[in-house]
């Protein structure tokens, strides 16, 4: 495996020299700037350290996930969703599954945010396995989600399956990336340039490596506000619908700097789990909870076995804070 | 799937006289004691109600795993392990993975006590992957982990191979079937025939059901006190050891009324993960935790690299109790 | 799970007759052509068969996959690759994992072909782990191959990442959608819609269904020139890159109708393991094999242990087409 | 991990002298007799070959299976089963999957050899997930699979759960160790000290490594009469009952000198996926073959879906015997 050795710069430094230094024969080099810093990646790293005056640290590292690694940044890093600073406390992102329902919309959103919801989510688009299937209600449900976001004065967060349509997720907050697409580069990359932040779900067949190096995809376009998503992977347990690889959660705590979302939803796969896995996902590390909230779950048009009332969420994110409280001692 | 009709009889009903009634045609009948009331296991069920007075309850069970099941016994089992209730508060059982060293045994089993634990856990019969590694100390590491828990007053834990050594493991207060053995249905019954409590591991290959259906091998051999214990599946996954299951712990939990031990230490691999693992667990509803700890980790024979110190134990017994409180309210 | 009702209608019936009647209510209706017949679909079915002079054939699915299943079309389809029957003998697609040479491209063309390649792969667009991995030449890599088609008068194949690209894949026979993007359901949207066919590699965290699936997504927008490719999935097993799933092929070529491939480079990982893994897909039922295929194996810059040589890929060549009429007999 | 040094010494060397020479310090030695030769093994190895005038070969070996390791034994081992040599032709072992029928034995068992069988097989003990689930017909299932082994003069074989019941054992020439036993090494250890020869078959969720060191356990009790088997690992694939691992056959010929049998009754699950999963393991290199065969399948106490009929079995045998020679070539 290639070693690559990154260098942050000092504030006023131009990285052109030192990137043309490094640069000769098979040495590949990467200029960037994330969180106001000069960057330059190098690779393969000889294993020497650089001497140049324009250097205020440089480290190597041996690992398929470089950007994302807490090796060069060790403090963690908050992202700012519309006002919301994930990474600091523990965020709750709620809302349905999909948008399937055009009534009360103001009222819903402002329960979610009495029950104690930072971020609302929605589904407009929606992959599914077969296409056939109710794929989502597409613009019209993006308009509903921005209703509810300007009646709860709260960040909103959606699916994006095509960057053809970023223009229709114009007030859109936070912009997710869905397991299906978790190794879609293309769409990554350019959703990336788009500059807003980003939730990476992980691929329900990736490992927790790939998972970390799809943030690379994103921070190597100069992004740097990326939210890192586990929502269970596939295993051949029957317990529950997906694995909720909790211990994913805790490395991930300590070998990045970037926010870990935890979505129990998927994984629970019933009402029932997702109180627990929610709070285990909270005990794990987890910095942000995405979970899946209906006005109704009984007549969800997906997953609604899954879907959780606004009661059950004023409950939950109760224990959340305390939990948290309580580890935090 | 074949169901099954159980029977709680009343306080000193016979169940003989049920037992022919039912068992007729190819309808199979078990009698049982459990939790010192008379059982009566019918299959196939008829689907329909039995009419006789001796009956108390009477439960159709549609599942692989019958005495097990909550279905027919609503309330919490609670495991009597030496004096110390599994089931109640979080028991934690710690101790090192093999018995590999003879000085201060004492001391170390002070240590641990005042740390937090309620049980010592300790190896002496190691099943290891190939027959030229350390199988552990056999006798001479039980006669150790006895003086741990009488220098302590604790009660003990050490995981049986076969028993033909049963004799060997007098004093040891928890019997331990390991996640190789988990489906030697012959060491289950052979076993659970002793009386003493069980602490039956999930197979790393087993799914949620044929875990839960462990139990009814030894229940059916009228031995109650059984505590199963989740520690991680295979899976896919790189980020640990094995993948730990928090959901079939939250599943477990709403399915059974046995208690459910979480072994944090072999998914994690890692001695950093096996705090935020445990607290995982705990979220999740687990009652007791089996976690290893060594006097001296770096000199282990066997999975040093996972055992943490005394000094990690203690403030871990600390976040699990302010944990439990905080989810509890 | 919601049942489908498939209609295939007579050489000069029209669909919109039918079409109108069905589509009331909460039915959905889909017209499409494939085959050159005109087919509906109409969901959910109400388990009656409907009566109407246009309707030749009509059968009743309770699946997730509805177009690629032999429900509704007994008969092997047979697509058409640049002249190369995929579906009835095996045929081989043979050539490099990536085009990472410039030297000697007709001679290496010419070799494969008399090795017994029927088709060439080239890799130009490489989805990569990691964003600073080599990613391919892009259409350098593609220039190169088709010279490699045109030397040897054999067709092409090569993956395609984004519907951006397509113009630059003008002259490539068989377009590949990769593993990371199966579930790229708007990629395999745009892509088929370009009308040449287009093979599909499984996921490797999809399950049967989901595979089987991502044909319908294909053959939704008219295109039914689809191959399935199984290459390997995830699993907690050791032995190899990936687990060839062996019991997919053959139940996919009992219940599609679509031509089968299997990529044995992938799963085996090694080039020792290529050979026995080849023969065995084809013993299952494979109907066409992608291998990887190096002038220099060596050298090359991706998956260079899993690429076997030409003189290998004769030996293949021979033993496979032997196994063939062994089994056929 | 620890490396291990294999001596094979000359025909009338004694071992003791360089077992005596080599046992200091830390390092484990370690005398056996197989295949008529005296070995010693010595580790940790220093990393030196040992000069001494009794050693006829010797070699370093750096895996977590030494014994069933191609690294000392390059030949391939021919198991003699009841006068059946297995590893040489493909072996064909073939019967019901538990012995539930009493009647027309003789004339079922002269069907299954005409058909192509060279051994019977016959579960009479069967482990199964639930206590309450038929568990097969014990010794009376034993003495039928005898007389069917008589009445047709073929070897038999059937699975052992535990070590008491050896003596009901006698006359079966082949002991099968199941998949839910694989790493129950006390069996392992008491059943390899009978000296009759071993099936053992892959637990369901063990590694290829664990699966070829559980073949270490029964040859370190000096018996190398051992055939390894493959039977299908748990993933989340959904295809198949469990997912037939072919590469870790194939990679099994390559890296055991042992035979290696695959079992394709339990993972194809369905009858229709019992031919081509048996072909397929043939073309992958298996010596052996198990497959389940019932006089009436529908009519089976266990797993009747997946039992073919004898038949289907005739047909198996000719396809399997061209396969091989058409591979042969």
């Amino acid at each position: 495996m290639v070693k690559y050795r990154v260098f942050v710069l000092k504030g006023d430094a131009d990285s052109s020299e030192l990137a043309e230094k490094l640069g000769k024969g098979n040495v590949s080099v990467k200029k960037l700037k994330l969180y106001s810093r000069n960057l330059l990646l190098a690779w393969p790293d000889s294993g020497k350290p650089v001497d140049h005056p324009g250097i205020e640290f440089q480290t190597s590292i041996d690992s398929e996930f470089i950007l994302s690694s807490r090796e060069w940044k060790r403090d963690d890093t908050i992202v700012d969703v519309g006002g919301v600073h994930v990474g600091r406390d523990v965020t709750i992102a709620a809302g349905p599954c999909s948008i399937d329902f055009t009534e009360n919309i103001e009222e819903f959103a402002s329960q979610l945010k009495k029950a104690g919801a930072h971020i609302i989510r929605g589904g407009a688009y929606k992959p599914r396995t077969s296409p056939f299937s109710f794929q989502g209600k597409g613009t019209e449900g993006l308009d509903i989600l921005k209703k509810m976001g300007e009646a709860s004065g709260l960040p909103v967060v959606s699916e994006i399956l095509d960057s053809d349509n970023l223009k229709d997720f114009n007030g859109v907050d936070l912009l997710q990336i869905g397991s299906r697409n978790a190794q879609n580069f293309q769409l990554l990359r350019k959703v990336a340039r788009d500059g807003r932040p980003i939730l990476l779900k992980r691929g329900m067949g990736n490992t927790y490596t790939e998972w970390m190096a799809t943030a690379d995809y994103v921070m190597s376009e100069g992004n740097g506000s990326v939210i890192l998503c586990e929502r269970g992977i596939r295993t051949f347990d029957n317990a529950t619908r997906f694995t909720l690889d909790i211990g994913s959660i805790a490395r991930g705590k300590n070998e990045s700097h970037l926010p870990i979302c935890a979505d129990p939803s998927h994984p629970a796969g019933t009402r029932e789990l997702v109180i627990p896995m929610t709070l285990s996902s909270v005990a794990a590390g987890a910095d942000m909870i995405l979970v899946e909230v209906h006005p109704n779950p009984d007549l969800a048009l997906s997953d609604g076995k899954q879907q959780i009332t606004v009661r059950d969420l004023a409950k939950l994110a109760e224990s959340v804070k305390s939990l948290r409280q309580a580890i935090r001692v």
